[in-house]
């Protein structure tokens, strides 16, 4: 495509990093900033410089902060001897929507991919032993995405953490709650099956 | 959804303005750019700004410029007395990439909707009424979308260009060039047989 203007050009260039846009979407979203108010565009143009200036990565858990140290961390009312770890901030923000967990947070920052050429000296897994050198931690609670990366990462830390004799526990598989057992698939099915639960616990949440 | 930091809420509103970005697309965007330099951060904001700051509208054919009158109107070697009537700067681009119109444009800024509040008076008709004023139109081309809202805003430019005795044509709707004849709806392939083509002009393209 050949725009009549290098700022348009450049902007289509800009917004088509963003994951999942190509030039096109770049191009309806460079329309659609010309066509708003210049205050919407000003504070656009403002929050995307500030996400980079105003926030940081807590220095204990690794997800995004105002601060040095992020309010999850700073809580005294959470128990810092139980530490999740997930791959992004995404995935603080869908388990503390539960409101069921109390604990602390270990941020990895991906999963490892050969494929895309993630090891696990590119993930924040040398801080996640420094926290298991202090001494303060429990349990562990792996919370990953189901998927091939995911159950591989899960593994690195398991043979990780095994030398400590921590409780090391992952978040359950089975059927989704409002799913249909017909459309499960064998694998999930058969997981939920073995991983039965005691049938009061569900009573409870 | 709840964030932790205030500039990640802010900043996940103002991308999910973005047409077809809802909330969740807007925070891997957020996710994204808190990722990247700091050197591209600040290259996105500040074309953001000039968006709003170094662009403006031609003022003889509406399309976005970087001057008051694009280089296309500005190009002597552009045929003034053919104008073609498009929606936005987008059709101008996919026009202009084919290489064979060498006329004037008018961008319309949007076509007639009554469901979506857009009437006539929304739309950059006055100044072509203007245009045709001036005598030196000699042709219109009419390409708008093959929509209802495009049938519509044709139909009413037709209105407003009847009294004048100039030229009016529209695109030529048919079979798009590779496809079947098998799976091409009755009505397009009813007016492909009716605005049928000597056979040599096709030899031409």
């Amino acid at each position: 495509m050949e725009f009549s203007s290098k700022i348009i050009e450049q902007a289509v260039d800009a917004f088509s990093q963003l994951p999942g846009v190509g030039k096109k979407t770049a191009l309806r979203y460079v329309l659609h900033v010309i066509k708003q108010d210049k205050l919407q565009v000003d504070q656009l143009s403002k929050l995307v410089s500030q996400l980079k200036t105003d926030l940081r990565f807590c220095s204990k858990c690794h997800t995004i902060a105002e601060q040095e140290v992020c309010d999850i961390c700073l809580n005294p009312s959470r128990d810092e001897s139980t530490v999740c770890i997930v791959q992004d901030y995404r995935d603080i923000l869908a388990i503390e929507n539960t409101g069921l967990y109390k604990g602390h947070y270990h941020v990895l920052g991906g999963l490892i991919s050969p494929l895309e050429g993630i090891t696990p000296s590119g993930l924040n897994i040398e801080t996640l032993v420094l926290k298991l050198d202090s001494g303060k931690v429990k349990e562990i609670i792996l919370a990953l995405n189901a998927t091939m990366e995911g159950e591989t990462t899960s593994f690195y830390i398991f043979r990780k953490i095994a030398p400590y004799n921590i409780k090391l526990s992952a978040i359950a598989r089975g059927i989704a709650v409002g799913d249909e057992l017909e459309y499960a698939d064998e694998i999930t099915l058969g997981r939920s099956i073995l991983n039965r639960v005691p049938f009061d616990s569900l009573l409870k949440k």
